[in-house]
């Protein structure tokens, strides 16, 4: 949870009067997301979601992030939309911070992730990717290949608080994939983030994608393999064949994808796992006095990375 | 801020069902109140706060504070109703713990106090003073004046930490109180807790009050002082008289008070700021680890105790 910044009502109603909203009904913060302030503001008009963008959330990238948000939106994707104020700008400043304000969309994540959730995920992944193709601005992903060893160099000498051994296994896990990552496959738009939290349900129905402040320019099957990791691992660290199925073979439907993809989805996957494993392994070792937000365990990612450091192919994930 | 449980999207469906308030669109956990976990809840129907009471409510408080909001909601006061299922329950469980669905209130609690607030407060509680007067429920109100040397019995040992020579003067304050604290006036249902954070506004509206998990049976003008204690005084510790005359002045309008009421204010006000400076010390002092809540400062309250130690009568107050 995350209230970071507390706005002040009256400098609110001077930001608000910017736009063409109507008066404030009700706002209040909003225990979502752990990188930014969120509040949920209800106006004459409809509910907006008002973040301001604290220290984590490079604000040169705000234009990236709000343009694509933007951008997919325009295509029929379910995401928040950026409201522009009367002077037509989209990003601003409040309380001393980049801010902007969003469109809310209705629905709510699903704790417990059903094979019909994973099956929404992978077609709306797929319209996503497809939709970002003509996206015209990119950005690099500072949370692939290249940059893992800098972090697991800045968490190896306290591994062992964690793990005895740990370092070891995630240098050869590193050196391993450093040297098979693939090249020249699909590459463009990714939300690189995708987790159950960040995928909005009315029932059944996929009803948003929300937090595009990972989103980057990567190989889609990637991004693919980070949803797989997020969503067809069960509680007890089991995977779930039936819900990366749902997932993959919906994906398949919206975008066809190549042998080669198919091919690369398991070295794919134990990058994405080493990636989770080491932003979480640091900020476990990291936690600042006083924070507000319980790290997540790094661990659970190293019982998906030893799962797929044990199949035999992309067949292990269930398609034909 | 506040979100102690995390509530299942299936377990809050079912919940929901039990209500004539349609399907769920949106359940949003906010940053509200320190006490209980509050989600922002949206159906087709309307908005609502489902509260969820964690450990510091007492559950069978429940149902005056409940009954309470109800009774004065049908009086016209402008507070949360507690919505019953098809049932007629108002108090339910969830996730383990009681449980209530509540109306939403539109406004915003100002973060600036100006004097027109304490103009609509001081209105406000007379209302709320007079609708309780037929309420058929009652509770002790236990941090009066019997409860507070307990308190300071438990922090009194550690007080130091926070000031040289703290415990002393709050005994001899003790003392004072204990001796002279009226009796034979005026009492009924007071909120007891009605500080900025739960009273809201829509432009100098007052539109809500809100938490009434601290409504007791006390007496009328003690309320009042625990309302100027709040809201008239200036961060750094001035107090504001224009902002004292328009709660004091509005309120009366609303609920004449007596002479021996009036002149009873003083030691209220002194017996208002040795409760929240005893629990917020004992707060300060007894900080759990990894608490989501930073505890409030117990000197600020110091500050407003000295202030009404040396005024000379309730004409300090700004009444004519």
């Amino acid at each position: 949870m995350a209230v970071y910044t507390d706005v002040d009502d009256e400098e609110l109603e001077s930001f608000i009067a910017d736009y063409e909203i109507g008066a404030i009904l009700s706002c209040k913060g909003i225990a979502e997301g752990v990188e930014n302030s969120n509040y949920l503001l209800q106006t004459e008009r409809g509910r907006f979601i008002l973040t301001l963008y604290e220290k984590r959330v490079a604000e040169q990238d705000l234009p990236f992030f709000l343009g694509l948000m933007e951008h997919l939106a325009a295509k029929g994707i379910p995401c928040p939309t950026p409201v522009h104020d009367r002077s037509g700008r989209a990003l601003r400043r409040l309380c001393g911070r980049p801010a902007a304000l969003i469109s809310f969309l209705d629905g709510m994540w699903p704790r417990r992730v059903r094979p019909e959730h994973c099956k929404g995920v992978g077609e709306a992944l797929a319209r996503m990717h497809l939709a970002g193709q003509d996206f015209p601005m990119s950005r690099k992903n500072a949370l692939s290949v290249d940059g893992w060893r800098p972090l697991l160099d800045a968490s190896a000498p306290r591994a062992e608080e964690v793990q005895a051994g740990l370092a070891d296994r995630l240098y050869r896990e590193l050196d391993f994939l450093e040297t098979g990552w693939p090249a020249d496959l699909p590459r463009g738009i990714c939300h690189a983030d995708l987790f159950p939290d960040n995928v909005f349900f009315i029932g059944d129905r996929l009803s948003g994608l929300i937090d595009f402040y990972f989103a980057c320019s990567d190989f889609f099957a990637y991004d693919l393999a980070i949803c797989m990791n997020a969503w067809c691992f069960e509680r007890d660290g089991s995977f779930n064949t039936t819900k990366a199925r749902h997932m993959l073979s919906s994906y398949r439907r919206a975008r066809p994808f190549s042998n080669a993809e198919l091919a690369a989805l398991p070295v794919f996957a134990r990058g994405s796992a080493l990636r989770f494993l080491l932003t979480r392994l640091y900020d476990w070792l990291n936690q600042p006095e006083g924070a507000l937000v319980r790290p997540k365990d790094p661990l659970e990612y190293l019982t998906i990375l030893q799962f797929h450091q044990g199949v035999a192919g992309p067949s292990a994930y269930g398609l034909d």
